[in-house]
């Protein structure tokens, strides 16, 4: 095949890897256009000055609509959801030091590193079925200084109950804990509407990346009525990056005019491709959970890692290995790409799997 | 003036702060505009998705044939010098723990706060006639893992001799102490060519921020020699940020290929300038160092907090006071700006002066 074979160990691996015939099921990246509306006469000098470090005021004032109660000065515009998150960690950091930071696992790959890279030190409360294990959740929330929700989540697909999240709204608060609701796949949910987890101490983080197919583009935000919060992220920002990338913003702010249509369309196009890899892994006979949001399957299957070779090199087609993301004994799959492509990509893995069918059980 | 009167501590009172017939001699932005050329058909899905987290390959190869010797892996691109300085100083504590990091005193403001955030510790040379006293640096090079050199200087507007840089050239490679070199003015020097740095354990940080007049995109680069550097910058980015806007990297790349009269005739522009604003500020009195690269001149003054808060309040004239460079006495007047609006500022600068002929002394 011409694919030089190295033990694959980590997403870094298939970064960049394209064409040729590949089918990836990697990363979680829509294949859709962003709207066009937002090409128009950018060639004007406005858009290529430095701006305030918190953002743009216009598109801050615009963000400030979608929550209840908010004001445009209680968000910071950052590089994407990644800038967004290692603010955070770090200004907790400034101003507490080295305190534990309570993460859901399996977890997206990023979040012990950054916790760690920020100097705080991440503990875990294991999901139960995907989702949090509140008996759990309420023994470990006391032993820390802050939390991180990811709901929907990467990778399970999984949406936390809204009971669930009332109940850590308010344990959280009666603590005094800080809570970091990553929401960047709340726009991709199929089930029900998101349920915006609120408080004094909690901290929004979102972003355009999935929602408006602007992931390159790297702009996100935080939300936070706590202005402490606020303030350390901006002190930080202003020697570590500066202003995001002010055409970013612009852009941003002309994907949020579009009429809401573009997002709904989205989603019906989302929950077809759900349905379909759904039901062809089940067919299969893999055991996993229906996704609710997000756009990733998370299927159980023994010799997970040497799935994920196997697959790309004897296949051409990209699957991560759920070890990446702390679920040992899984494989986590983006149908963030065209019915034909999850078609040929599942009719690929079936071939493999062919006589393999204690794998999955 | 309808100007709520606060008192003006930091850079960051100025921020946005716009139009309404002030002359702003506080930002060092570049008022040309970018180059034409980079506008041309964005509107393709491949701007807007996820790139490679070291930068496109395209703008790193097209960086190596400026380096002698370098690869495209020497590179890695960032949000503006910034988040490259951001991450280098990050990755060496991740390697060698809470060290020491030499910088020259006065400094561009973000300096000590990047070296603190990142969980190290500044020390200080303090620059003689407003370049490094060699000796002094000999002495304390001594007990550093890195330093952190800037030439042309923000905000000296001074350019080192290319004796001394060989001599820290030298000393540096014989102890194995990192050499940050920040080169963002390195288009913008009057005098010479610039002196690159160069060596195993050299890091040098560059932006296309100044040279092209993108300082809002956020596109600057780290290029190093030593690869665990690079890995190490790659490991926190890929968590922190990931990729750096790719918009801005296609701009960035079209930018490099404008032919090069448009560096060289900004350059005279620049100087054009620089000339005005040395005569007119040596002619009010003055005590100051002709700026030899960047845009930048530091004079004496007495009473630099007050004349800050004076100029701004009741002559709409924007400097910024030297103290927030720690260069107590003196004011910076960035000269970024059209001559008019400069022949402008020096006119309401020397009224205000009227009178008080013993600041200047």
């Amino acid at each position: 095949m011409g694919i030089k074979e190295t033990r694959i160990t980590s997403p870094a691996y298939f970064v960049g890897v394209d064409g040729d015939n590949i089918i990836s099921f990697g990363s979680g990246q829509p294949d859709l256009p962003p709207p066009k509306d937002i090409f128009k006469d950018i060639a004007t000098p406005r858009l290529f000055k430095y701006g305030l470090i918190k953002g743009e005021i216009k598109l801050r004032e615009a963000l400030s609509k979608q929550y209840p109660g908010a004001n445009a000065e209680d968000f910071v515009i950052t590089n994407g959801a990644s800038e967004a998150i290692d603010l955070v960690f770090r200004s907790i950091h400034e101003m507490h030091g080295r305190v534990k930071v309570l993460l859901c696992r399996p977890y997206y790959y990023s979040y012990p590193p950054i916790v760690e890279f920020a100097g705080l030190e991440p503990v875990y409360t294991d999901l139960k079925d995907g989702r949090i294990d509140i008996a759990d959740f309420e023994k470990k929330i006391k032993h820390v200084k802050a939390v991180l929700i990811n709901s929907p989540s990467n990778p399970t697909g999984r949406v936390e109950d809204t009971g669930t999240l009332r109940a850590i709204e308010k344990i959280t608060s009666k603590l005094g804990v800080y809570v970091i609701s990553d929401e960047v796949y709340k726009d991709l949910i199929y089930e029900r509407e998101n349920y915006l987890i609120k408080g004094k101490r909690v901290i929004t983080i979102n972003s355009f990346s999935k929602t408006y197919s602007l992931c390159g583009l790297r702009v996100g935000y935080i939300y936070a009525r706590d202005p402490e919060i606020i303030e350390g992220a901006v002190n930080l920002k202003v020697h570590t990056s500066m202003n995001t990338n002010i055409l970013g913003q612009e852009m941003a702010l002309r994907a949020m005019k579009v009429p809401k249509s573009f997002v709904t369309g989205q989603t019906a196009i989302w929950k077809e491709r759900r349905d379909y890899i759904y039901g062809g892994l089940s067919a299969m006979g893999f055991n996993l959970w229906k996704p609710e949001g997000a756009f990733y399957v998370l299927p159980k299957i023994k010799n997970s890692g040497r799935v994920v070779n196997d697959l790309y090199y004897k296949h051409k087609v990209i699957v991560y290995d759920g070890a990446w993301f702390d679920a040992p004994g899984r494989i986590r799959l983006s149908y963030a790409l065209e019915l034909p492509k999850i078609k040929e990509g599942l009719s690929r893995i079936s071939k493999y799997l062919n006589g393999k069918g204690s794998w999955l059980r």
